[in-house]
């Protein structure tokens, strides 16, 4: 990607499925808040003093080097299509969107690390890695975060740390989550006692989409709550523990299931891979829960030959702005939801057709737990 | 079929999908209602006098010779598996397996002619014809009629009519039917209209299993309630002048349809065909309903490659009675369901898997009204 027009003509890396137990964590993501020293925060400050605010970090951008693996745009510059896309691929949030003030934005051309300024902070730093790998994302955006310390003077507390425009945000300025795919633990109807105790110890639940939205297709956001008085390491350590303890209680979950009802869990699968490949008309909520089912069969490898870099490609190329950007017009939403199952059939039905009508002998569903757990 | 052992091995003949209209009409069914003349009614007959009446009967069916085309049987001789066969194959009715009474059975091997003897009558003498081919039903059971009122002394009123156990049969004893196949009417909501006028005129309307039974997979049966004071010809000429204008209301709901909600009419389509192709579990009354939304798109073009006599076929083939016997065992209603989604599988899928994933240019549905309209 060499500029904004070529983002989503390629799938995001960090949805290549490649990542450590890539089958139930989708991706792992570290976001970083801070704020320049003697600057009004985004919030309080007026248009030249936001204008000020992105000329330092642009500048700082061009001074660390990172701008050479990436591009930088002004809010301002960036069309209403490309917003969405941007949205939908997680690269800016919709508080980034005011009209009010001056903003800008940097992103790497694999997408895996990101920059806001003048979003909520003057700086919002991301990285982002496929499958269940916050280390990483959290050495990528520490990378960004040292290169432009070095050169631009944060907003710090001896005794808080980094100072940011919410409360929430002080301390480490870190939020680090994981996407996570628990279809096992939705079927059983555990994940409500899960989601309580995952709260209990400090963990914020969302949807796929952030704050304030839905839970859909069993994918489940899961986030620290505090930044205070703790380390990054000490968050990031207490997320890895409870996201493993999930995998663990969500393979537990399908092992109960498929030793339960296995003949209604492979219905859900198959019936879930007919519709989409051959569906004329499909909302983006059905594609989600349809594609979760698909993931679970994958997953256990109920169904062979369908892989997570096409699901994960899938679950952000039929939402709205992406389509369309493929088909280059607005559309209404019933036009959206036939051209997004004609997209699905076109990447989808090559493959299902291939398949057999029954289950080769040795088809075992696969809940074993895997030998990383 | 030279025994009741074959029965179900091959496909019914009248649902060989080959007669006129056998897109929309499946089958045209004449039964006529006789007894015998100064013997006791089957309810008042003791014992003694139901063996009579099944002796003298099947001495009559030897004596015409049409025994050579099939075979009798006693209803004590047939067991529980082929019972339930024969009322799924709509040959015998429930009423008929009574313990109470001797009763027999006549079957030719194609299965389009058949008389029970002791039902509610002495003689219930049935025909059934594929497609719009009321005439050719009554044509075939009029033969069997006469062949055996030569030998038999029917009971009549010169001034009624035959005469019967229930008067609604006294007169002509004839009830002619048509099963009729109406998505279009059924998705448009103007079948309730259509249902009221067909009463008004002295037509019933059931659901697939006769009397009492629900109407699924948009599949009614339309026969004559009343058989006095009118002519068998009459009664013939009236049903086949409903039935055609029923199709003709039926295209021009599919062509509304079609014009109204294109995208919406397809999808329902294609999602029953991928559901049926490969779905793990199908109750009995999901497949009805989506073989009735494939049947649509066989009749409509949407759908090429897949004929009336597999549609027909299923319908038969994936019932209890028929499942049980093609696993050689009884089974629960899950075991059921299982069976059924793996034998539609093995049927479908082959043709399924052979579709493409987009419509071809030229594919347009084919709600015109036919010549033969």
């Amino acid at each position: 990607m060499k500029s904004l027009e070529d983002l989503g003509n390629q799938p995001a890396a960090w949805l290549s499925g490649q990542g450590e137990r890539g089958d139930i964590v989708l991706s792992s993501r570290v976001r970083l808040a801070r704020n320049i020293a003697e600057h009004l925060y985004p919030q309080r400050a007026n248009e030249s003093q936001h204008k000020r605010v992105v000329d330092l970090v642009s500048t700082a951008i061009d001074k660390t080097g990172v701008a050479k693996s990436g591009f930088f745009v002004e809010s301002a510059s960036i069309d209403e299509f490309t917003r969405d896309i941007l949205i939908e691929r997680h690269l800016i949030s919709k508080e980034f969107l005011r009209e009010d003030r001056s903003a800008g934005l940097f992103i790497t051309e694999d997408e895996t690390t990101s920059l806001m300024i003048n979003e909520e902070d003057h700086l919002r730093l991301q990285a982002v890695s496929s499958g269940m790998n916050i280390r990483q994302a959290m050495t990528m955006v520490s990378d960004l975060d040292e290169q432009l310390g070095a050169v631009l003077e944060y907003d710090t507390d001896p005794r808080l740390g980094y100072l940011t425009s919410c409360p929430t945000n002080v301390g480490t300025g870190m939020r680090a989550s994981v996407l996570i795919h628990l279809p096992g633990l939705v079927l059983t109807r555990d994940m409500d006692t899960m989601l309580s105790q995952v709260n209990k110890i400090g963990l914020t639940v969302r949807g796929f989409y952030g704050e304030g939205s839905d839970v859909i297709g069993n994918l489940f956001q899961i986030s620290n709550q505090t930044t205070l008085g703790r380390s990054e390491e000490d968050l990031i350590e207490s997320l890895e523990k409870v996201t493993r303890q999930l995998i663990a209680y969500e393979q537990d979950a399908r092992k109960r299931l498929f030793a339960d009802a296995p003949d209604q869990i492979k219905d859900k699968i198959w019936r879930a891979l007919g519709i989409l490949g051959l569906a004329r008309v499909l909302t983006s909520d059905e594609v989600m829960n349809l594609l979760s089912a698909v993931r679970l069969g994958v997953s256990t490898r109920i169904i062979k030959g369908v892989d997570y870099a096409l699901l994960n490609d899938l679950l952000l190329c039929t939402r709205r702005a992406h389509l369309q950007r493929m088909m280059g017009r607005r559309m209404s939403a019933d036009d959206r939801d036939v051209a997004r199952a004609a997209l699905i059939r076109e990447r989808l039905w090559p493959i299902v057709k291939t398949m057999d009508y029954q289950d080769a002998p040795d088809n075992k569903p696969d809940t074993a737990i895997k030998e990383d757990d």
